[in-house]
């Protein structure tokens, strides 16, 4: 199908818009005319932007990835020590979640614990997840080599762990307004189960 | 306000029919008018039931409450072993999300994830996990008293980080479509984190 030229000032603002809306009202709860309204889009232009909710849905799964993969090499990068490194992407997160009042929490867990029926989206939340958790788990390999951090336990495993725990804790934050379980998610596993 | 008289057994089949669509749709994506078809009630009934959707909500999360904790008392009562009886509550959970073919997860997960803006629904689904992360602590109390698991970190934590990491695992498996993440966590926390 021919489409117009469209501009990707105009995408990139529709997917950060639908984020947000996704972020807190779900995917479901977020209506394609309200993202619309709010970037200042026509009704009739949505499909030069995008095939449908699905794919928009993807669309905003994978710049929330980016932007994930962005926050670990911001954090990584402030940092030689990987477990350091770590710590301080998880505390912006942390700071973030106290910031907005507890609410909102991850866009991965939510939408996770949200969509059934979609193949399409269930494939994007996957990548999404995987991504983080490899960018995680190459930083715990490193630690493992400098010797910081167990190396009896393959550090995939230990990723694995520490960011469903870490989404536990996120959900439970939300339900409880309180930073509590996220420090004690940190604790208990970086702290102390990670540790040589 | 006076209500007329009402079926309990109604009310019941209502709240069950409640928790399997806001388990697989959301609690947004539920519709009262749904729910009232399925179980044949007239539209114009749900009042004589409920003051509001919320109330609704409260009583669905009540509900599923003591369903996980009718769940723990039976798996306790099959063993005397605290351990093996938690076991036996997890398995139950794993061959229900096989059986489900991945879909549903956990209702507390999954509203917690959704829910924002209600009070009353955030403040039923603390309870819920409260009551929940409790039984397992009390489990995992008398384990420390017979040694099985280790003593040195309070047991209410221990059923934080369990909990909190098996809803983490519950979405990875929603995503992925895989009981990995379930057989993971239990192995990483309960089989070696938590060993004396």
């Amino acid at each position: 199908m021919a489409r117009p030229r469209r501009s990707d000032d105009t995408r990139q603002l529709l997917v950060e818009e639908g984020a947000a809306g996704f972020l807190v009202n779900g995917y479901h709860g977020t209506g394609i005319k309200q993202v619309l309204d709010a970037v200042g889009v026509p009704k009739g232009s949505f499909y030069n932007y995008f095939d449908s909710k699905e794919a928009f849905g993807q669309a905003v799964i994978e710049c929330h990835s980016q932007c994930i993969q962005r926050n670990l090499a911001a954090a990584f990068g402030s940092d030689a020590d990987p477990i350091a490194g770590l710590r301080v992407f998880f505390e912006r997160l942390t700071a973030e979640f106290a910031e907005n009042d507890y609410t909102g929490g991850c866009l991965i867990v939510n939408l996770g614990a949200e969509l059934e029926g979609s193949t399409v989206l269930r494939e994007s939340l996957s990548a999404a997840f995987r991504a983080w958790r490899d960018r995680v788990a190459e930083a715990l390999r490193a630690a493992q080599e400098l010797g910081t951090i167990r190396a009896d336990i393959p550090a995939t495993e230990l990723a694995d762990l520490l960011i469903e725990a870490w989404e536990g804790a996120v959900v439970r934050m939300k339900i409880d307004r309180t930073l509590e379980p996220l420090h004690k998610c940190l604790a208990r596993l970086l702290d102390d189960y990670f540790r040589p």
